[in-house]
Order: structure tokens, then C-alpha cells, then sequence
């Protein structure tokens, strides 16, 4: 059953500096992988194996069926993480430990929140969508009416304005990815075009935006050019096949792929067609970013192209040399994900990483690269490429153009060094 | 905004008896939707929409952030339904509620489960997978050493063998899709290429099957085909990017892309390679087929092409004449779907649904279509064809060959009868 061209593919030149292994290692049968690993992970022999040891949970009957299933008790440790002021436990944000999960969807338990006031309590069947404003019919929706409107899927990442804002510090915060980059999720979504409603309710000529607010206590609000409206937003009812849950918007959210997380409003209440943007609170005093010159820089909406290596990552300890894989998330608000390229030596040498299929727009792609680590110190990188032809920049670059107080939308290349011991630790390079 | 093509598509014909809408509705903007929907769902114009009242649940902080989120306490009845013997509260099967899910991923929290002894509560670091029988090097892994391979994902349908075995009664149970067809369900898989770890072991030349055995109190044991192992057979380690579930056999199972459930061995503890099959009790006593002549049909391993209709079914009302929405799930073991036809008068005319993308190969896909329903009495069919030219059979047509007693593999149209008072019920026809 051994593929003859493994020894082929294992002769050849690594694919870039110090280890990186070339990504056909993962597009063929798993000959290549073991012959490569085999020797180095070192599974025991398992002599006399046959009869097996029976475990103890063999020995009693397991336990019954459940309506609704949890996690195992044993990962009781994958978990978000949150941050909020004193006294307003719903104000900020809980992050995805993107570090314990693998593949490109994430668990609806574990999508990241941003919240202004908590999460509200809304029943749905009380619950009201209002489009009014620059239409010919206002209309009001109840769930169930507007769940009668032709359904659509997209599966799209999310991920928070203000995600990675650690990076624009002057020193390297020594944290993990869900600290620094955890505001970053992927989903199926699924819902009503918001075109659809819009078309219903009859756009007047003079419309460009439009505002939605959410139902929350904070009224969290914000602009939205028609033109997105018109061409992919969804009014989504159903995340990865449920209804979507109360932290991402139950029982409707605003979902505009690609576009920064905060103007996928949750608990969608109103659509508001307008001339201009409103210039909400949330609009103004925030995701808005300070440059150099001290201009600010307003609405921004695409995320740029981006990555990051989830494994290994810090607090991840790298367990003595041998083979590894490199694993991580690319993604792009402007389309798909064209290229991952690796560097195991602080950029001087870049690898191209194989891409999880499928590779979707406005979705997170998982990229995968083999890596022989030597046992040295090594910085680990990666830059993600999009179908525009743009590529993530290195963090200095980025710096030279922002500045370190734009706060929103950094999407440098993050560094982790790997020490000798095998710690993996956040550093700028 | 509006679509200008939209005046067009909608002076076309219907696409097939009985008011189906051709399926470019569902292709375009929003605006021929609501063209053909608007006056019919009728959603309320909002006359004095602006200033907007305060709902209740937004004069008051909403609720905290949480390290692993839960649904909504209003979708407390949207959970499995389960079915067991007396004494045995974890044998038997919970079934996925099709009927309430949307998209094609299935929630972790609802993904079905078949069980022969229960959920073992297994500590992941004590667990162990050993490789033995036929091959030069007999190995034993920890859970650690398996994730130190190259990891792979697949979007994958797993279907029990004994699902929709209701159809081969005589006459048409009473029940709804869950009930009928739920032991079906779709998840992002992630995890080790079962073919890099039979490598590393070294298969022997006479080896052509191997043998499967779960860590359940059952040692629930099957047979699968080396080749089917070596192809794309993966250990997955997560399932919608977070650890499987112990329901779904933590900390590893066995996928085996579009075969029979039963064959996709959960809490996977040991895999004998063979010469052949292994006649274990699991595929003697059960999964085993009795044809019309009383012979039998043993290893009957891939599903056929199959779907059904899940909105509007059986406890889902319609309400009222009007258009809606006939949507529902398509999927072969044997590859990629290409086609799903829909009929609203009971196989007399068919029109081809729109297939949500991705389209994927051994995966569930979403398929839609438009129906304008005039409220008299209609027969809802769907049928699925694969890319192998595969054409999802009449029940009549399966029974024919299989008789009634064949109990596995149903395959064949399911009907849902609209009556005029728009209840839905499960018929024959």
C-alpha cells in the first residue's frame, strides 16, 4: 500500500530555511508523512497487544442520551476568555481559544463576543425588525414573517475591528493567540438576503446608507453603505444549523461578510435607509483610526488580508526536536485566500503552505506546513496573500503607515520565537 | 436597486406542476424574491415606526459573558429525541431535529448518536489507539503522539445504516422528519489520515481488511475494507473545530466518508489489520440486509444517494395559501451531488432545486426551492442524483428489489402530503 513516490517527495530540498518541509507532503496518500515522521514521534511499539488491557470506562455501561450534548468534561479548559470594567460584566469582549481548535469552523459555544450592555433576553416571538426611513413601505417583521423569504448559507468568518490591537503597543505583549488575536471567528450563517427586505420595502432614489441598530441596552448602532447591503449582507437566523445563539444576536443579526465585526449588529431591531452615515456613538467614538498626522481614519470597513499560526503558539510547549506541524488561520475581507507562506527564520525564507479545502471567500482558510525542528531558536511567521493580489504586511510596515495609535485593524505578520527549551513566545521580528 | 431582470424571471412559467418557481429566484438580488413574495407573506407596514418603542429587554444590562455559550432558553425544544430499551438508557439511538436546522453543518450539541452501551466517560491522557495485526511494526499511540501527525479536514455527512428504516413498513408511520430520517447529521471533521498511521505500522502484503473496535462497553467492533482505509479514511480529533464530542466518540473516532455510521467507529481504541473481514457480532446479528429470496446482503458499505424535504414536513404548518420556501437535505456515499428535482404533485412533474454552495463530495447539501401554493392538496417529493448518474428511487421502485425487510439502507422518495388546512403528513404515494 506504500506510495512509491514518498521517497521521491522526501529527497527533495526542504522548502525553505531552517526545517520548513514542502507542503506536497500533505497532498498525497499518508506514505510520505509517516515515512517522514515515523521515526521521530515515536508511537511505542506495542508488543504483545493482542489481548488488550480493557479499560476501566469499558467495564460499566456508559451513560445515556442527552437532548442537548456538551463537551467532554475533560476540556473543561477550552473556554473563552473575556475582559470587562468593574461592574459591567457584559461590557467588552470574550475571546475564542483559537489555540486549542483545529479545522476552519468554530463551535458556536466558543465564537468570540463583543458586547456594549450584555447579552439581552429576547423573546422572539416579541421581538420586531423595522425597515424604514428612505423607503416607499416602512415595514415591521416578525421572525416568523420574515423567516418565509428564500433562505440563504454563507459560511464567513467575523472578526472584531479591534482584534490584535496588542500588536500596535510598543513591546510584544507576552501572551497567547486568544489573548492577542482570539476576536476572530468562522461560521455557516444562515438568513434572509437583506436585499431582499430592502426590495420589498422600496429603496427611494436619494438612498446610500443606511443604520442598523440592535436591540441590546446599548442601542449599539451603525452606518452601512446600501451598495453592501445590496450585494451580500444576510439577515442571519441560524448559525452553524441552530438558531443563531444569544451571544452572536439570537434571534437575527446583521451579517456583512468580510466587513469588521462590530457593524454585523446582533439582535438586529431596526434598518434605518438614509442619504449619509448617521454618526453614532459607536461610529465615532470608536472604530475610527488615529494616523500619524493626527487625521482620523473613518470607516474602514473590509477586514485586510491576515493570518496567523494557531499551533504552535504560545502555551503550546514544543515537546524535544523532531517533525512538527505548523497550522494556522488566513482570511481575507476583500475575498479569498490565494497564498500562505511560512517562515521558520524570522522571514528571511518563506514556504508555501498547503490550503485546507475548501478554500471560500470571506471565510477562514486553515493553511498547513510540515516543519523538522532542530531543536534551535527559531521565529515563526506567516503572511497571508488574497485574490486581489494584496499581501500582509510585515508589523513594521504596517506601523510606518498607521502609526501605533490607530487601535483598529492591525493585520502585521505576528512572530513567535521558539526558545531551545521548546517555549513559544510573542515577539516583534 | 431593483434587479431589472427581475420582471422577466417572474413572467416565466412555473418550472413544474402545481406552482413550483423556477429556481433563478433564489440566484439574483433580492428583488425578484420580493417581487414574487412581497404581497403574500405581507409583513405589517409600520406606520410611526420612528420613534421606535423600547423593548423590555433593553432597559436593563444584558446578561455576562460565559467561558462555553449555550442556546437560547427559548429553543429549549429544539433538541434530539432518543429512543431506547427498558434498563438500557444509553442504548439505542438520538435522533438530529432536521425540521428546525437550516444550512448544512450540523450543530455539535445536536449531531445524532447510535449507541450500544452508552457514552464511556474516557480520560483522554489514559486512552490509547493500537495498531496491530498484519503489519511489521505493532504500535500503540496517546492521544499526544496522534496529534503530532499532519492533520486534514472534511466536511462529511455520517448517516446510520438503519436510518428511515420506518419506510419499509407497510404502511406510512405518523411521525415527523426527525423521527423518519434524523439519524443524520454533517460536521467540519478534522484529524490524523488513517493511512499514515497504518504506514508508519507497515501493512503486510496480505493484508486486505481491517478491524475497527471501539473503547465503549459494547467493544463495538466492524470490518472495513483496507483500500476504504488507505483512500480517505481519517482518526478525527475534532469535530466543527473543537474536540469531538463524547457522544461522538471522544477522544477519537473513526470517519470512513460516506459509509454507513455504524462502520465509523467511535472511541476508537484498536485497529487489527486482516486478511479478511472479521464476522464480528456488530455486522452478523445486525447492519446486514434479508432480500426478498431470503438471502442476505452483508457489507453494503456506502450510502446511496438520497434527500429530503424539511420545510415544510410533518408539525410544521403551513399557514395559509401563498409562496414559500420548500427546502430541504441531499447527500451520496458515493460522491458529490449534482442534481435534486423537486415535485409538488406527487412525481407527475419536477423541477430542479437550487443547490446551495459549496457542493460538496460525502457531504450534506442544502437544496431550495420556491412554491407558490395555492392551498389545495399537494404531494411534496424530492429526489437526489449523484455524479455518479445515480437516480434516488420511488419507494415503490426500492421495495421491488429490496423487499421489506431489508431494514437498512432506505434510500428511497419520502412524500409529505399538504392538506387543505395546511397540515403536513407523512404518505405513500
Amino acid at each position: 500500500m506504500r506510495s512509491k513516490r514518498s521517497a521521491a517527495r522526501l529527497s527533495e530540498p526542504d522548502a525553505a530555511g531552517n526545517g520548513l518541509i514542502d507542503r506536497r507532503i500533505f497532498l498525497g496518500t499518508g506514505a510520505a508523512a509517516a515515512a517522514a515522521i515515523g521515526s521521530i514521534v515515536s508511537p511505542h511499539a506495542a508488543m504483545g497487544a493482542d489481548p488488550l488491557p480493557v479499560a476501566p470506562w469499558m467495564r460499566v455501561p456508559g451513560s445515556p442520551f442527552v437532548g442537548y450534548g456538551q463537551p467532554s468534561r475533560f476540556e473543561d479548559k477550552v473556554v473563552r476568555i473575556s475582559a470587562n470594567p468593574p461592574n459591567a460584566p457584559g461590557t467588552g469582549a470574550a475571546r475564542t481559544p483559537l489555540h486549542r481548535l483545529d479545522g476552519m469552523i468554530t463551535p458556536n459555544g466558543l465564537h468570540f463576543e463583543r458586547s456594549h450592555s450584555g447579552i439581552p433576553d429576547i423573546d422572539p416571538d416579541a421581538h420586531r425588525l423595522v425597515i424604514h426611513g428612505l423607503v416607499k413601505r416602512p415595514l415591521v417583521f416578525t421572525l416568523d414573517a420574515l423567516a418565509r423569504y428564500p433562505i440563504e448559507s454563507r459560511i464567513a468568518f467575523i472578526e472584531c475591528g479591534g482584534n490584535s490591537r496588542l500588536l500596535y503597543q510598543q513591546d510584544p505583549a507576552p501572551v497567547n493567540v486568544q489573548a492577542l488575536h482570539g476576536l476572530l471567528s468562522c461560521a455557516e450563517w444562515t438568513g434572509v438576503r437583506l436585499s431582499t427586505v430592502l426590495d420589498e420595502a422600496g429603496v427611494e432614489p436619494a438612498a446610500k446608507w443606511l443604520v442598523a441598530e440592535g436591540a441590546d441596552a446599548a442601542g449599539m448602532s451603525r452606518s452601512v453603505p446600501l451598495v453592501k447591503a445590496m450585494e451580500d449582507a444576510l439577515i442571519a437566523l441560524y448559525q452553524n444549523g441552530e438558531r443563531v445563539r444569544p451571544s452572536n444576536g439570537y434571534p437575527m443579526r446583521l451579517l456583512l461578510p468580510g466587513y469588521e465585526g462590530n457593524m454585523q449588529v446582533k439582535w438586529l431591531r431596526r434598518i434605518k435607509v438614509t442619504e449619509g452615515p448617521t454618526m453614532t456613538k459607536d461610529e465615532t467614538s470608536k472604530y475610527t483610526m488615529l494616523l500619524p498626522d493626527e487625521k482620523s481614519l473613518q470607516f474602514v470597513f473590509p477586514i485586510e488580508a491576515k493570518s496567523q499560526i494557531t499551533q504552535p503558539s504560545p502555551g503550546l510547549t514544543m515537546q524535544g526536536p523532531g517533525l512538527y506541524e505548523i497550522s494556522g488561520l488566513a482570511w481575507s475581507g476583500y475575498g479569498t485566500i490565494t497564498r500562505v507562506e511560512v517562515s521558520a527564520d524570522g522571514g528571511k525564507s518563506w514556504a508555501t503552505a498547503a490550503l485546507q479545502h475548501p478554500v471560500l471567500p470571506k471565510a477562514l482558510t486553515r493553511f498547513r506546513m510540515a516543519w523538522r525542528w532542530n531543536g534551535g531558536p527559531s521565529i515563526l511567521q506567516s503572511r497571508a496573500t488574497d485574490d486581489t493580489g494584496y499581501v500582509q504586511p510585515t508589523r513594521a510596515e504596517l506601523i510606518t503607515r498607521r502609526g501605533i495609535n490607530a487601535y483598529y485593524h492591525f493585520n502585521g505578520v505576528t512572530s513567535w520565537a521558539v526558545g531551545e527549551s521548546g517555549e513559544v513566545k510573542h515577539v516583534y521580528a
